[in-house]
């Protein structure tokens, strides 16, 4: 049995990494910290994990946390960089769900996150845990950075394309729309349900965090700079990532096949049907993203466009399921162990 | 007063158009027909129109309807070409707000509503009625085609720049989300609270009926063809459309100011201050296009992709609201009376 | 014109007010405050009044508000009671939206509020504002209690039960479901969307501020104590109240033509046929309670209770619609002036 | 391994069923039937099922069905009862989700299923499925009669109290509240989104079919006939349903303890701590009831009137769940097996 501990479980990742880690038949969980509920037993916070969970919050300690194999850090931005050292060198593995290890060059990630970074030389060490790219060094990593919710539907649904280098590289675009609960378990006014809900809204669209990580990710891939416009949407769902994808074609390709080979050993990437129009419930509460493409009438004969779209649980596949994901990657288990419920639908 | 009737009164169009008309100080309704209501008093249907509305639904009768002086229908399409002549025979002025005038190329318009057209002289004598296009042609006007929901709002977005020739007009993108009640009122699976709700997805990406509509305006206002990329959604509100279009800027201009000006007269097109994120209920149950403009980072230094995010409720500005203006305009009222009420919010 | 202001524009119950002031033909909004964003225009804040409203949040200042002719505060609970005596000594009539004077009993108020009262004097003057009891007396009022939200759908729907006395009034029974606007623009956790949509429940059973309210109303009535148990709950809905009410027959009576007869000549109560289930969007947006009568079967043959079911919109009917009633008739207006809107359906 | 068969799989109640079965570890589907979409994978229809399910919908056959060792009919009411004897003599055993062998009284099924009863027989044999009230005959029994959704939060939360005699057995009243999906996966007007969303209203307040169902059980629990008033409303949720149970002490008892030892060693049963408030989210996609208890104040000193909470899952605890809850019994297996999955929250 793998020991885990979760450092800031009061977010939704933490309560959703809750959720699944019940389920996982490897895992113990041995520690949950919060320094505010230190004491208060998680399922007094969580009435739904009554019966499944038996522990407390308590105050975070590195040693005890060091004693784990294994820690989750589900906590705000800017907490794991200062927090990570003490609990690596204490013994643990670490995947980190907050955003403080994802982007490798720093000023940018200064520029974006408004603070200077407590470790750089983590940074260095630390893996980008999009197991779809990077599963070799995932299996070694003593830090998984584990990617943003936008970046995991953005990257899986364009990677095939820029890989293939068949696009227009400099003007990508990613149309994306988000359930609320990817803006965190927040008391926060636009968020409440009388202002979000019926409801639609383009937000941040002069600059949205999770644009330096994509482009990061896209340029490995394309082994080139890329140019992406990145547009995010606050959609009236509860979980769910939605991103409409726009390439212009320059080389034509049987994209359709391009990504069914691309995904085709990928356990937790579904590639529907030519013709498909996948939605977010499909994907409800499970570890899995699915993609459709699409080319639709532009002009006349032309039709240089290439649509894709990308659907992911921004709190599963795109927060707490991929984290298991990556430490069933580390700790050598199969890499769906305890990630197999279906979405939940209707 | 004007004397109006409406055909059709049973649909989400139909509806509106009555909350409106019972609030419009110059019409005075006189007839609203329904074959399958035929007797029901109207507010039976609708108890919101309690004390508002003392009428019945009768069978249609093209003679009573002809005493009118104008005559909406909010059919289905395919009803209005075939019962349109004898209602303009008889007398009266029609606004159609189904979608069997909006084309002028009768191959195209039967190509996409699977049908031979049943009047092809009236669709050469219809006019468009997007008033902030046609505003001359509508007052003159004995039959005017209001225009789709999609397409108010698109065209709207889209017209000063295309106008401008200052983008590329072979790849324009319009990324666009619909509420529920813009697929009309109608007993589908799909539609349906279970299916729909917490839900989102993209739909007819390969083909929806509005494109060609859209199309149609564009190259009217460019005066040339232009290449156009639709992606409608389908969203979990009851009322609003959002469009994210994107243009290639080919030539700088100051594209707020050319908006600015563009709409400086328009009663019912609104373009905020730079940098605004519009959202749907901003105009819920108001007859006005709610427009901002953005220039998001792309790579670097460079960025020459405009995004232009563009709200209508599609029951009001994208039809029953419009119609009602198009009828100010054809009957030589100021075009906003009765139409001055503000959105509700929350 | 009605020379109005309004005390802490910036609530639901605040922006409802706006709405329907800038629709009614006989007032002229001359002040709106907030300390917080004096100095913003009001359409900055709400985006839907741009065009409607050009006034920007001020200073509140006793003088000029004192120069209206009516001023409504819209404030929290605890305001009214220490601003109402300096504002009415200026020269204006108020309507208080909060709950400050709404309760007679200064120590049952203090209990529920959990302060000590700031004005019991003006306690004792207030008039208790649903004018479908005290019409008279609001007429010749400076100062009247607007009723909360759930205290007018449940008063509303057992006053003529109360009035007839031919239930048993020691054991009434209001189930009442409540959309998230009744709890105010605030951001807190427990009303944001992730939390609210998708999800119901019951919430302070053990003791509600509304209680109280409803009880000294239905008392009144009554002529005696009555025992009421009152259970709120929130709904996933923006606006709306629907209370579920159940009251045991002790005289047989010909309960749907009591009502009938007793909201006969009430512009704002509609009582629906025999049968009919009254839903919250009926009179979404609109001024207007809407009652249903039913006798469910018990067992066998007997069935001695009564239903009753009760909606309102708590913004309008439960608020600021009713502030405007009681307006139009310290004015001596016509009751529906301004207030004649159809609900928004769908 | 259980071979299992599902006759009629295209419901919410058949899909609910397929998402349990696949996470079931001591059963195999053999066979799913559905005479409209024979030759369909059933995939197709729910991807979210996509790698979980290699089955295609087959034409209903009893011999095949009865080489199963257990078979659900989750089919519109009236077909089991003409099915269910072949698939019974074949030699598979039961479980009907429908309310065909509910009702032991033929006459009042027929009078509120408008349908003259197919198999008398059999609805003698039948037991009915509340497995906290009937645990042993489930053991043993061949055919099995799932409860209806309401029934079960409604019987689980008077149960206790009805048991115990302690309060008014002449005067219930159940005020509940459902989700959608409770009316099924259906195209029918009402259920649009919409017509459902941002909506609540009450329903079939004159007679509602589970409310003969729900008496029988409380009557005998009571072990005399009882008198209880229903209402049930339609929440704007997908899942779930809150019943607000009200009754009036007869006798002073504890209450709380009488729950809590009522259900001590129920699995699926959870009596939360004084004072709670159970949301339905709590029970999302969980097989659990969860009931708390009140005591509000109702005038005075008085107070004699207890309120019980009860939410479940309506395709879950109401449904699905229950049925493999039964089948679990039948087969004897722990009772819990494959369903201990956490409710999905958010």
């Amino acid at each position: 049995m793998i020991k885990a501990g979760i450092v800031g479980g009061t977010g939704y990742t933490g309560v959703e990494l809750l959720r699944l880690l019940v389920q996982h038949p490897e895992v113990e969980l041995r520690a949950i910290t919060s320094r505010k509920e230190a004491g208060t037993p998680v399922s007094a916070m969580f009435p739904g994990l009554r019966r499944h969970l038996d522990l407390s919050f308590t105050e975070p300690d590195a040693k005890k946390l060091g004693a784990c194999d294994v820690v989750f850090f589900a906590t705000p931005n800017g907490v794991a960089m200062n927090e990570a050292r003490a609990v690596l060198e204490a013994g643990a593995r670490i995947v980190d769900l907050s955003a403080d290890f994802r982007i490798r060059d720093l000023a940018e990630w200064e520029r974006w996150y408004k603070t200077k970074h407590g470790a750089p030389e983590l940074v260095r060490e630390a893996v980008y845990g999009l197991c779809e790219v990077n599963r070799e060094q995932i299996r070694g990593a003593r830090l998984v950075a584990n990617p943003g919710c936008y970046p995991t539907a953005v990257q899986l649904g364009f990677l095939p394309l820029v890989e293939s280098g068949a696009v227009d590289l400099d003007h990508l675009i990613a149309d994306a729309k988000s359930g609320v609960s990817g803006a965190g378990r927040k008391a926060e006014l636009h968020l409440s349900y009388a202002e979000a809900a019926d409801n639609f809204l383009a937000y941040n669209v002069p600059g949205h965090r999770h644009w330096p990580e994509i482009r990061q990710g896209l340029a490995q891939a394309a082994r080139r700079e890329v140019g992406l416009t990145f547009v995010p949407h606050l959609l009236p769902i509860i979980r769910g990532i939605h991103a409409t994808l726009y390439a212009r074609v320059t080389r034509e390709l049987d994209f359709q096949a391009l990504y069914e080979e691309r995904y085709e050993r990928e356990p937790f990437v579904d590639v529907l049907p030519a013709g498909s129009h996948p939605d977010t419930r499909s994907v409800r509460g499970a570890n899995v993203c699915r993609i459709a493409l699409h080319r639709p009438p532009q002009a006349g004969t032309r039709s240089d466009m290439l649509v894709v779209l990308s659907v992911i649980d921004n709190l599963t596949k795109g927060a707490a399921g991929q984290a298991l994901q990556n430490m069933n990657l580390m700790f050598g288990l199969p890499e769906a162990t305890g990630l197999a419920q279906p979405p939940l639908v209707p």
